[in-house]
């Protein structure tokens, strides 16, 4: 009888990993769609406290690194080029940024996790606001890093790439090439830069490339760039 | 080894929760897909069968209550404007309406809900259809309130903000401000009215403002508005 | 005592097979939008080993089948047509096909499934590429069978009805009729052409009909077309 329960221990233990997992998927998909959420109101006091203190954000061939360079790239930069300082909401400007299609995979420790996830951005400034009258679909991919710090999950990498952009009027096809620049200066040189270049610099459209895979090929084991 | 085994039944009975929870998760997010699956095809009558009878849906600044409210926004005044009377599809008439991001949180006690949904909506009508010739965009986020009955889920609280309309041609730069009315007179004073309105009353784009969430920061705790 | 570890190891049983199904439904829509990623990037090769064996793809009206079936539709005919027998993205070709909105069901014996998803694709090829300059929107409804074998979920239906096509410039409420011609001739009298047709043939936009829904009404229990 005591072998019994021994071996009812090992399976609710067991079972007990196997629920904490499918709990940490849940838990990062909120995080990744809060962050979604927060991002299209542009409050970004609320997006810099998701990040782990020693996090990465990678954007536009930049590294901003740990919270004082989530806080340059979010705080400094965005929040002074997109609500003129304002933490949230203005008039007639819009940043939609769904968060959409989740790859989720938690580390067997279930202290670090990966995923994938896509946008399809409507952004813009409507012609009563102040400033330039724009509006512009965008498309990009997140190859996400995630840690567990004191039972919370928080971003450690947050890699955010845009593939293409396209005027509301001319669309994918009219895209210029070269239609933003990447970074190509680092922080303190440039006093809103990242802290270290990406190298390779990513691509724009109508440049392709393939964002790599975190998971293997789900049926033949294949590991991506492999 | 008693002891252990009231250990055991514990542990269990523990694990069964956490499982519940998961379980009601995927049965709301389930529902609110269907909804949209539903709303997509102007299937009215299938789309009211998913409300308790004690619901509220909440519309263009009004609550509509029970689900003879519901009757009425969806059968009496939808499917009157969009389908002329038809529960279902009709020739050149289109109204996708994606059901997107989910932040899903079920109380402790597993019998009420809250969760955050957005859509990327696209309608119209074709040029050959009859009737006014349109096509345009809408963004718009949900943040509902559902309520296991007899262990099926329900909506309790259907509460749509469309934020933002942008015609096809035109595009949400140059949406014309008040494009839409909100609901002013309530029911039965406007026959296909709400049962009261919504104070203060919504705005729309070029407006904006947060749709207030139901989740507290989770990282920081820090509770919406407060 | 023997009866308490006897009504353990049972309910021990039933929560493994709640936690079984749960995961199920996670594998399915990580396989879902892993062949999403797949395709955006015109990665057929790595699409088609997402397929059983014995599979069918239906796409256009018609009904691929096996490995042979879906080879021919992915590399022979896709493959050819976009990327110029390449497999992976190619300059100025885009095709982003995100995967939303899932109503994931499995069986009570956890070795098939079926599930609904939506997508809403950006396509089309830039100016600069070769070939013909295009840019279109297009919505579409799956309705899948999964198998898993050797506890690995694959395809074993992937149903996919484009529903809609819009013109980037133009929009959807001027599509012309009949855009597209449904498949009317097999394999191997169409050498890239299905082995079966479906019948009755699908329409297209600006017809509407609704892609039978799997799953019964969650609150009346009602099946769909009965």
């Amino acid at each position: 009888m005591e072998n019994q329960i021994r071996a009812l221990e090992q399976k609710i233990e067991q079972l007990s990993k196997h629920i904490g997992i499918l709990e940490d998927i849940h838990a990062i998909r909120r995080l990744q769609h809060i962050y979604g959420y927060y991002i299209d109101k542009c409050l970004y006091e609320e997006t810099v406290e998701l990040f782990s203190e020693n996090c990465e954000v990678r954007f536009m061939g930049g590294i901003f690194k740990g919270k004082a360079g989530a806080r340059r790239l979010y705080i400094e930069r965005f929040q002074k080029n997109f609500t003129n300082g304002v933490n949230g909401a203005v008039y007639g400007f819009l940043l939609d940024h769904p968060q959409l299609q989740d790859v989720v995979d938690v580390a067997p420790d279930g202290r670090t996790a990966k995923a994938r996830f896509r946008s399809l951005m409507q952004a813009g400034r409507h012609e009563l606001a102040e400033g330039e009258t724009r509006q512009w679909w965008e498309g990009g991919i997140y190859e996400n890093e995630y840690v567990k710090e004191d039972g919370i999950w928080k971003f450690k990498v947050l890699n955010y790439r845009p593939l293409w952009h396209a005027d509301f009027a001319k669309g994918w096809a009219h895209t210029p090439p070269n239609l933003y620049q990447m970074f190509s200066e680092t922080y303190p040189e440039n006093p809103l830069g990242p802290d270290e270049l990406i190298k390779p610099t990513p691509v724009l459209w109508p440049e392709t490339d393939v964002v790599p895979f975190h998971y293997p090929h789900p049926v033949t084991g294949e590991i991506w760039g492999k």
